[in-house]
């Protein structure tokens, strides 16, 4: 159970509720009346908790799982322990994450401001924002409705944020325009000058960076992940765009709607993704490349080259899958060969 | 044109008054008294506008483009639009970065400090500084003249900072001596302790970090980077350094002057980069390396061994070029010889 | 000597008050009464000063150096320059380490709370802490005796930490359970939402991250790393770890004691690693791995798959150092034969 110094809980629910707010559908024999008083892992879920299946690598852990229930796909159900009730669904782990979401409401805070809130006059910030301690909001500055800003956060001069953004503690964050259900969490930076200057015998020129960041709804950007302003173009991320932690955006990159980017990604400045990217973890793409629509890269990859719609690459360079296994199972045969094993 | 509510423009300028900011000169029969009022990119510049080619990956979008001038190099020249002027440079994008600097002039904030800035008595801070909210400057820290430091940004006792040096919000800087009209994005970590103890059965013993981050002038230091200060010796970055986001610059690392280093970089404790180093992005260096003068590590290297003055690397671990190109298409065609393609 | 804007140093001592602190032994013939009054790098320390050898590419130093005195093995002894007075360990960078220790005594700060300093009603915080300038600590928050807190932190609502613990300036602690004498350097993350979502046609579904981050005693945490909280399991930090600057710990991660992480490392979710794993710079762990105790994981290394106790792994993806090497020696050799050099 999560720990409630930390987390609210709502329920207890039965299965049935639970299948409504998940999509589920209870199976077969089970007693669709029960009622469950939390969600938990199989390895520590007890009879009165929900657990889920998806990856196959704990199907030891459910076997052996003393949930009283559990989010399963079709094939999983003749592996469930007797005991166990089971609500099936197409994709077990989005509706345990409804279910979840079922115990654990998202509870807005309550409005106000912390009295070391530093709000210029000339900022727009509706009554219903929940502003922490020593945020700074600088002139102009729009917020939407609803939103919340951890302390010690600064917004800075003319910068447009949407209704229910969720702003960690320690962000910073000017020249963007932000989306509506837009969550930064701590210690993001957006909007600061890309690098950018001409070298020059006499050292770098630098180039005035003009352009903003341009944020669309309902992004979710990782802890000190950095995502630098447009050089005179924006630096685009499209709406539903999901970025992990420590991740860099240089200057005047475009991604579509719905990518992923993993921990630790770098894209360089100027290049632009189309939708549903996914970029493996510290995977590193060069600047002004195209990367098509659903394009994959793998974790780690080093990318030199544009990427068409659909295909997945690997490796430094990066070279479409096939050929990244090929390579590697051929090198590691000749290691072997060449020493006679 | 860049987004008002971020940027004020200056002009507008005729040809021959960009032409003189940039060191380019008016091609032919153009209209040297003819007024422009902005720069921007080629997609998107109008009749009044000025924009540059430089990368020939945008030459196409140079053939289409709309602006009214253009900085480019000679080269180039045939492939302008006829409407285009066309204002003649060697390095083309370090023309448009002077002309833009002359259209967006960087305005000095006008001094003052906020009232909730913390500046301790011992603390000096001249009166043409420029402190933003919830500073804090510890005891016997001390600014140049004009310096700019953003809000909740947080310096060391002892610290000492150069004339116009702009420091961004969220920064902490402790131990450190730094020289003029150095930039600091926001989030940036200088002067922490190192990464560094000895290895014991009972628990690391941590060896005591007494050197410091000596940071020459002109250095550009990218949003949360993190410079350690070193363990004996200093840690040191040459002045006109370029450093990009989230890098990271362990104890008694060295950097010449006029270093480049690109995002995500990361340089182990105690290796010394002479002069004009370039790292592409992710690279990283072991310890207690040499890298010699002008030398090129490309982006994603793992460096193990010292660099000679000149040569560039690639790779895991990291060979010269010529030899990693070699390695790359060897390993292309066994792959496909194999498979009999 | 260090620099006495930053430090204070105690002392001078003898070479036997230095052999009793550091558990060396003075060699032979030396005036064991003799005062020293510091510890210097080899290049740097003069006749009244202490310094070290271990790293044998400093040998050519150590010949050169005037240091009064120096730790070293036994093997270095015959290297040294007659003047130099000996103190001999089995471990001269821990003894060395020791002595710096002795020169500079961690000085606690003076206890109290800086005026805009806002703790909750209901967060408990022992009067003999240091609690620095607009330090922001929420509801039911609990800090254990003569913990320090830098300007700028936000210790979030439920938190709880233990004795002694040295937290930096800007940092951000939420849902978090932490030991003693734990230390967080400047811009850590601790606590935030983990990268966690069921992915769906209609946008990404958000799991509740419901498990917190708990960390063990004597744990140090680098500048900028970021650790997320768990999702249903916590995340967890094993006692006397040691993480470097700019680290990735997603949720759910398990490290065990003793670890040590280098910079820019990334561990994606659910991993589990056993005590006294070593993992260097940059290097990134897939999801859902086990690493068994003592493994060691090279700089750079991509892990795909699990790692058995006392291996040590190298590559992308990553394979038995002795497999690297020989596909390294024989990728190098291949591409000299082709070309027929």
């Amino acid at each position: 159970m999560a720990d409630p110094r930390f987390f609210d809980r709502a329920g207890p629910f039965t299965l049935a509720a639970l299948a409504r707010a998940s999509g589920a559908r209870v199976w077969r024999d089970a007693d669709s009346d029960k009622l469950f008083r939390d969600v938990a892992p199989l390895e520590t879920a007890g009879p009165d908790e929900v657990s889920f299946l998806e990856n196959r690598k704990y199907l030891a852990a459910f076997r052996a799982s003393r949930a009283g229930a559990a989010f399963v796909d079709l094939e999983a159900v003749g592996a469930a322990p007797p005991a166990m009730a089971l609500l099936v669904a197409e994709a077990p782990y989005k509706a345990y994450a409804l279910a979840a979401q079922a115990f654990y409401p998202m509870t807005p805070a309550a409005p106000g401001r912390a009295p070391s809130t530093l709000i210029d006059p000339e900022a727009i910030v509706p009554e219903d924002c929940t502003i922490g301690a020593n945020v700074v909001i600088e002139a102009r500055a729009k917020l939407g409705r609803r939103c919340q800003i951890g302390a010690n956060t600064v917004i800075g001069a003319g910068v447009v944020i949407g209704d229910n953004c969720l702003i960690g503690a320690n962000v910073t964050v000017s020249h963007a325009l932000i989306g509506a259900r837009v969550v930064l969490h701590p210690g993001v930076r957006v909007g600061q000058e890309g690098f950018g200057f001409a070298p020059d015998p006499a050292g770098p020129v630098k180039m005035p960076q003009l352009g903003r960041v341009v944020i669309g709804d309902d992004v979710d950007i990782g802890a000190n992940t950095t995502i630098d302003r447009g050089s005179g173009h924006d630096t685009v991320i499209g709406a539903g765009t999901m970025i992990d932690n420590l991740v860099q955006i240089a200057h005047n990159v475009v991604l579509g709607r719905g990518c992923i980017l993993a921990g630790q990604v770098g894209i360089s400045g100027s290049t632009r993704l189309g939708d549903f990217v996914m970029i493996g973890g510290q995977g590193g793409l060069a600047g002004h490349l195209k990367i098509g629509t659903g394009a994959r890269i793998a974790a780690k990859a080093g990318l030199m080259r544009d990427v068409p719609a659909g295909a997945t690459v690997c490796g430094i360079p990066a070279v479409p899958i096939a050929d990244f296994m090929r390579q590697t199972a051929i090198l590691q045969r000749l290691g072997r060969k060449k020493d006679g094993r």
